[in-house]
């Protein structure tokens, strides 16, 4: 079973996706922003969307795996469970008098039941409905629908914690407290669950402890050619890069990685919902993203250096295609009214999926993008978005691409 | 042909719809809080979506009128024009230099394309693509693509700038002026479309100009027994209240008005999406409004003097009661969790439209609350509104009833 | 007795100031965004401050008169009586039933305490000590600390409300609501009061009745030559400036006007907080303001016509120049760090009040523009501002000249 | 050599206080929020102000440590060196490529200049003023007048970093990380000064890696009599209190907490900017505080159990009375209108440093609150803040305690 992800575009092989469920239904107009939502979801039609995405993967040939059974899974190991109650019952977090006897409560779990709670949380209100209270100021002090464990909705987002660059994965540290625990579940899951444990990869980041050097999936594209493209974001900073650099090139699992120097707000919050690739040289760019700095980075003359070249914002597009080892790279961008672009942008209009090689599934709503990829070759697969498009995540963002092949 | 609305929840024979269109795409993420929006919607599906309500009315045998079509026929009528004109093409907006060109050249447009475009705005690119550029500092300072007539997205709200009580209309003064040409376009339509032209039926608010004493439709409930419930919002002033009770009462058409003290808040925009009726004496209210400091205000003892009663929090039920004629009225609320409330009042639960008493049309995502009402009795029709409620408005926001029966 | 203002730099003889007192006393870090300001103001000290501004000023042989007095004697004359209580107490604000009574009520007040409620404004209670309540929703829907009038803090800066330019004062319709009272007091003062009534002098602007066309007296620069210096900001509009040339034009008071493209931040609020007139060719300039785009306003062919000219960024100080006659403008800008830079702009640093020509007055604490002028011959008088600084308004924006020479 | 802080009005034998420096002339207006302040300082100015503080301090017979000093003669000591250079200059801040000549460059500075350029920060153009580039994307991706070791303006409340309770000192985890590396140079300090070097005193809370279980020195009070007053805030958790508890109490140094269930907002930021302590029973309190839900720690029937009781809001007098040992205690509110209450609370009119029982340090801003406290008998020296206080912190909050003496 070998798991590696070779580019952006060649023919998807197996993937992770996570079904909408409880930790959706917790969102609300007053903690959304909190969590990292700009609007709440009517969970039920998100799901309906959401199984449509995953039965389009499936009729594409593609094996899916949901994250939901993947944790459920690896939390019948004991060392997998151990790693996942030991990191959310933290004393510092939970305080001395109530961890050990809360970690206790939700070790009794079945593995069904204790991976729900893990990804949906759960207030006061509900772990008083099974146990007593506990003696302990950080439990009094909450009120009765305050949140215990508090839900992981970003977990639909499976590109983020995690992501295959080659022939490993990158367990990434993230940005936002919100989603530090999704980290932990993909720790649990590479590391103990049967199709993973043992397996022959290698783990390029290792989890939330290289934090505040952040990355994230949504940042990441691999490129093909022994290249990496890096958005650094809001999310994915400087640092992450030269660390990842260093772990790919002394594998020798990379040759080059190229980083763009993004705008730092939430509205480019993640490469790919202004950038994907569509096929082997071929990429769709938002039309306000405009041109940015970019570094080249190759391994250094000793072992462990590195070599940086800086690039102007023009050369962007050229140093993308000197790291392909092509001449130039094919850049396609929707002809439209400027509030017609910042809607599509918006509602993930550049955030599709690739299948194969010219080959995407995208959000049907944006039509406008779709029409135009559809008029340059490329086969457009749409998926309603009505829902799941609220969270502002497209069919990239939702999956993770755990064995994909090279373009050939 | 009489126009009355003489309650909220019997029979609807007639009601005023706007089709979305050209105003709505002009939604961005970056102008969409200066328009009062929280998203941009996918306006096709949108309007397949509002054709669907507009299906059910007519299947419930209600007539309904496009807005659109009333503006597009009332700008045949040159007084109609004119008023509009006047009003948008004002010197204090546009400048000494532009303003006489750009009403000359707005004139010259035939009636559809002068509806569109003033509903659906009109940005300095579209205007040079067919006019020669003013000398004008206003009209230079412009970006291309800035709006030289604004987008009023909000005429699909069409409850609001315009209200019928009993056997008048309040030509409603609008809290916000991304709201304010909405009044403009319905005084064109009250004063000189030959549907209502002439007709039998009084004004209560003469428009824009009682400006800061303004009152909004979704604040106005024409509870029946010659009684009138109003939320003091955000949105809707007591003066205002004060004003409608002077006009109510000297015509003789109306004999109390409650009125609401609400908290100022944008989540409780106004009254109806907290509270509506179902029927003759049954209200759906949203578990966190609570219940609120209250005023009846009645014919006082001299002619255009009134009579003002303050009633305590809880005796708000009590009041409307009492207006109604009633020992008590009864009062739904879905019994959920502190979220799934939350989240339903945002995805307009309570804001229900009835054709008939003890019939409500609502979003068919609000499935909690339209359970609860079923297994009371009520029976709801569902519509689809994952692209509409992105407006944050439901049925009641979404349709202007012009002719309404009383409960018998 | 002439008023008219025929240069920024030249001999100043007569200013209108306002000493701070109530007014500020009701700021809060609550209500202080909604009342434009930043921060809140230890009254007393303020006061200190601001007594010494007006020494200062008399020191160099400048009449000073204080708002508050000119507005007590105005409210002596019947006429500015009515036309303040007129436009205070609307029934559009305060509904039909209490309006007679509460302007009744403020009527029966001596001047003094009359002027003193009209800027400090009065809460309910403070009103209810003295008079029954009045049966009137508007009334009981307010708390007991509620404003019934609005205080006018922002009456410290006395150069915004109105503006003199050549031989006329502009009455200006003001950008926010919180500062439209103001513009009432103004016209009582210039119309009534016995120091300007009947004077020989012309009305630029006839009050808030213009608005949206609005214009704020920090974006006025006299600059002389007949020329005259307007930044386009997010308080003072194009098309005002288009009807302010007009009237200018007609009259022969003024023969140019330069439009300077502001950005419309608060940041960059008036054009004075970023650039004012030190010497008859001579600007402070705030470093961080960069090119703007300009507009040269010149009479038409035809009565009534204006001509103007486009200018890019670039040539910014050339056309003020050519306004001025002059072949070059000099232009101060302190060179400092960036930090620095914007430190001192934010603390009024350009906001200086020339007395004559290459004398200005300025706050102590920007120690570096100061310095910096001083090297480059400019005398700096300096006045502390450590709490009217607080304000964001320096020496420039609390003054009103309404008599000065032009620099000959 | 004793350190310990027996009471919070005891007399005051030494303090540590911080002088105003680099890191305040680093705020700007665009910063100020990202560094937690409300508004920039006129340095100079703060800095004489704060001189008179000390100089008021030392007139007390109070000894007076600056901070800077401290961390200047601590950097002597090449263990305290390396602690805080390896904390500041870490892989995960800084990548791979650059932190080691970073810190390499850092470490050749002298004291005086390592010590301020920790605390007033270092930009990037200064750095490459001495030194060349390093080859490092973190490094090139950094525009030049970015912040490359951020400046601590925060180091001017001495109160919070670190806090002595009784016979020991809580070296404290902050809330948000614009103070984070405060608390690094304290730890340094305290275990490598010469002054506290081998002290005879206890470490209650061991640094930054207790979070994010925060506690911050302005929401402890040590009351007296074996008690702890603690204010659970937005930026002190409960868990961090129960841990505090473990500690006092194993170690025998207290015998109860009184935790106060805040508000956590920015406005009640800290316990002691709404109640402090003026004499043995006696507190100032800000009348806007209101009654809080409080509970009272003590040690439990077993080693290292705790003893938790709740007390509802209108007993929380009540408890620290008990914890005190008496029947009650006093509290003084100025008595004053709810605006000038805030205005006062906002210009720390409560946060007062007793240097011994019955006479504080206040504000002369705040004279309402000042005279209010002379009436009641408390001595009140009062100091100028036009500046300082633009921090938003008053006397408590600027000082550091180390030496105190009990109520007697």
């Amino acid at each position: 079973m070998g798991f590696h992800v070779d580019s952006e575009a060649g023919r998807l092989r197996r993937v992770i996706l996570h079904r909408p469920d409880l930790e959706l239904k917790r969102l609300t107009p007053r903690n959304k922003d909190a969590l990292l939502f700009d609007d709440v979801l009517w969970v039920r039609r998100a799901r309906q969307e959401h199984d449509g995405f995953a039965d389009v993967l499936r009729d594409r040939g593609v094996e899916v795996h949901l994250f939901g059974d993947l944790l459920t899974e690896s939390l019948a190991v004991p060392q997998a469970r151990s790693l996942v109650l030991d990191r959310v019952f933290d004393e510092r977090e939970y305080g001395p008098l109530a961890t050990d006897r809360l970690r206790a409560a939700f070790d009794e779990l079945p593995d069904t039941e204790l991976a729900e709670a893990l990804i949906g949380g759960m207030t006061k209100r509900e772990f008083l409905e099974r146990h007593p209270e506990p003696v302990s100021v950080r439990f009094h002090a909450m009120e009765p629908d305050d949140f215990l464990v508090n839900p992981l909705p970003n977990h639909l987002f499976t590109r983020d914690a995690s992501a295959w660059i080659y022939d490993g994965v990158s367990i990434n540290a993230m940005r936002w407290p919100a989603r530090w625990h999704e980290t932990v579940h993909y720790e649990a899951v590479y590391r103990h669950h049967p199709l993973f444990a043992g397996g022959d990869f290698r783990v390029w980041c290792e989890g939330q402890a290289a934090y505040p050097s952040t990355i994230e999936g949504g940042d990441l594209l691999v490129i093909g050619n022994g290249a990496v493209l890096v958005g650094m974001s809001e999310r994915t900073t400087p640092q992450a890069v030269e660390m990842l650099a260093r772990g790919l090139f002394s594998a020798g699992s990379a040759r080059t990685i190229v980083a763009l120097d993004m705008p730092k707000r939430r509205a480019f919050m993640h490469l790919d919902t202004v950038m994907t690739m569509v096929d082997g040289d071929t990429f769709t760019q938002y039309a306000g993203l405009g041109m940015l700095r970019s570094y080249t980075i190759e391994p250094g003359a000793e072992e462990r250096d590195l070599k940086v070249t800086d690039h102007p914002p023009e050369h962007m597009h050229r140093a993308i295609a000197a790291a392909l080892g092509l001449d130039s790279v094919r850049v396609l961008t929707a002809t439209q009214d400027v509030r017609a672009a910042e809607r599509e942008q918006w509602d993930d209009g550049c955030n599709v999926l690739a299948v194969e090689p010219g080959v995407v599934i995208a959000y049907e709503r944006n039509v406008t993008t779709n029409t135009f990829l559809r008029k340059r070759g490329i086969e457009v697969i749409t998926i309603p978005g009505s829902e799941l498009g609220r969270g502002r995540g497209g069919p990239r963002c939702m999956s993770c691409p755990v064995e994909r092949d090279p373009v050939s």
